[in-house]
């Protein structure tokens, strides 16, 4: 009963996905956290969205330990707990493999940012997290993958509350935010920059970066103290 | 009472957005003009196309000053005001940030008449207005991208009448039309030339552009004293 | 009523183009002949194809003279009527800017043959008639493109009972076929077909056209005296 | 009546193939096999997917004989049942023609591993068996097609049980896998990897192969004794 507000949210989230075309079968899981209670609930490994309930969703604390449900929780789900853990303003998680995004994570390069789409969203280039080192790939991965995500922020400089949205190198993206709605709104953004980011580098290749006037133009426009975007 | 009718032309222009795929969440908006009241009525900012209705479409003057409606206008709505109150004519007008259009646009380029597609709608290549001085950035932004859009107009000698469509550089298309809905007819096919242009070049990086006399053809089948296309 | 047999094998062949993707708007048309009338029905110009009826469709005869229907045919009726006349086992014949066909033809380029879907249908790359000359296009445009099509035809030493497809330089696709069902579905596989040469290139630009054992079984499984693919 | 059951699995594994935006028209056939009755259930050629119905699907023996139908078999029954005799564990086979597969598969190049969701389903890259020699074409080609895949598994060392997929040179793509909807399963993968390493390449020329210990992680994640995904 005490989990059935953060199941229904996490079921909700998980269901817009292959609304928004994100997902193809399985590829992808939406967490959303409950702070009060000390955990999150997930979608569960492989099992097709059509067949989810909220019922079906698995609770799970901050450490990855299965808390309630009798299914099993997604292969990502540590990734999902060590961000919930160390950021502690984050509502909700999105893992994909959604085309665009996936493509330049198998590049292996940050989305450079080209345009005001992306400035509405982010004032820097979208980071790329490079591939692990073995050691970490041969140990716990997942949980490994979080301190990759963390690391690569730190490395950066980014704030997880101004950015929320990374490519995992060779893998695929992982995007957040205050809410599971937020963090999938950001999925869609991100595919949508990336699709966009690839295409202007095929019609010119020296396209240039977005220039800083227009940068903080339209990202103050949607946030901050004087933003005046929305309602 | 009296703007019902504005209200409502301008509710189902913008709902045509959705529908013919050019938006993704509320990157867009419609406005559509009543030049005998001397406003126009344009979608509310962050609002979802889904829960639009016209009673929530926002009433403007032509100084961008809000006259009737409970919502915020769209953030863009002085950049509307400005060629309103400019470009006597125009009976509506749209803004996306359509995939192909805006990936053009942050290119920095025109986009080239390759073909009779495009030669059906206008003689000259799609202008991209390069982006705006800091200056003009940082002061009222929306309202100077109104005048950039008419100083490029200007300065490539283009008559705002024939050619219904523009890139601003870095940012994303603007089209407009005697009426709301030939605006958002302009967006479709804009988006439609911007990525054949883009294909023909992948496809032909050496392709000519379209020769004068199929121009002139194409164009004046459709549009002129002697045009001859539709009843 | 004696034409009501060809205006409905018309408007149910011209009801396929949007459903198949082929079209924006009504940027395309297709025609059915009755050769024992010596007429055929065509798309009227510029009407919705949510608009269209079978009582819609306007007759007309080899020569291009409106027979039957209150509205005007389409503006490429000539080029049609010119095609029935000269290819006398011609049922249908089907124009429609879609998008990779258009680039191919914006391209100035044959369609390379690259695989066995392209010789499944076809065992020649697909033609691309150059642009015409300026006092073709300044004189009976519509009509000039028949002749430019046939022209073609003769130049590369094709049947058009083999090869029911080809590009216009610049302009767009026609297709043809037995019936208006064949045209239709040439048209589809050719746009088909289109993308993938496209990406063929894009993935390998030297990639080595399909060689001829493979050209001529693929055409002679679905083609001629021994073939064994349907029913 | 003994075909019922395999019969009922061909034809709902069919139809997934347009549901997942796989096939065009015809091109595309899936068959499930009865190895206890020595038999597999096939499309029948060239027959639309919204006339197919279990009672339409084809019975042929491992030598390609009808059995049961009054139909004509897909023309590619040989290539299947020359898989389904030496291929002992393999349930269903699907051959489709869909888009990126098919571009890869013209290319003539093998889809490099570039990342994890390529290495979720495969350690190595997706082989792409060369173009047959001429006699073969000429001689028994669909028989022929299934040796031609079976020499590329044993020239590069694959196991038929472990890639369930390949590309025919020239041609398109075949997969299979324990049952007849695994094998559908992997047809849709195959054509997301190959439209994601296309767009990999395009971002990047010089994108570096998935690192060993990535594949290995990955794969053992859903496959073998210590696979975590799934319930």
């Amino acid at each position: 009963m005490k989990y059935d507000r953060i199941r229904e949210a996490a079921y909700k989230a998980n269901m817009q996905l292959p609304e928004l075309g994100l997902v193809l079968f399985t590829f992808g899981n939406v967490s959303a956290v409950d702070r009060s209670l000390g955990i999150f609930a997930i979608k569960p490994s492989g099992v097709p969205y059509h067949e989810l309930s909220p019922a079906k969703m698995v609770i799970v604390d901050f450490d990855g330990n299965p808390v309630e449900g009798d299914l099993r929780p997604s292969s990502d789900t540590l990734t999902h707990a060590v961000l919930y853990k160390h950021w502690e303003h984050i509502g909700g998680i999105v893992h994909t493999h959604s085309t665009y995004a996936t493509a330049w994570a198998q590049s292996q390069r940050d989305i450079p940012i080209f345009g005001t789409t992306h400035a509405d969203h982010n004032t820097v280039d979208i980071p790329c997290a490079p591939p692990m080192e073995d050691t970490m790939i041969k140990g716990n991965y997942e949980y490994e993958t979080g301190f990759q995500i963390m690391h690569c922020f730190k490395e950066k400089g980014l704030n997880y509350e101004e950015v929320e949205m990374i490519l995992v190198g060779n893998h695929a993206p992982f995007t957040w935010g205050k809410t599971p709605e937020k963090a999938v709104y950001n999925s869609a953004v991100l595919e949508n920059i990336a699709q966009m980011a690839y295409l202007t580098e095929q019609i010119n290749p020296t396209a240039p970066r977005l220039k800083g006037a227009l940068i903080k133009k339209h990202f103050e426009r949607k946030h901050g103290p004087d933003s005046y975007y929305g309602q």
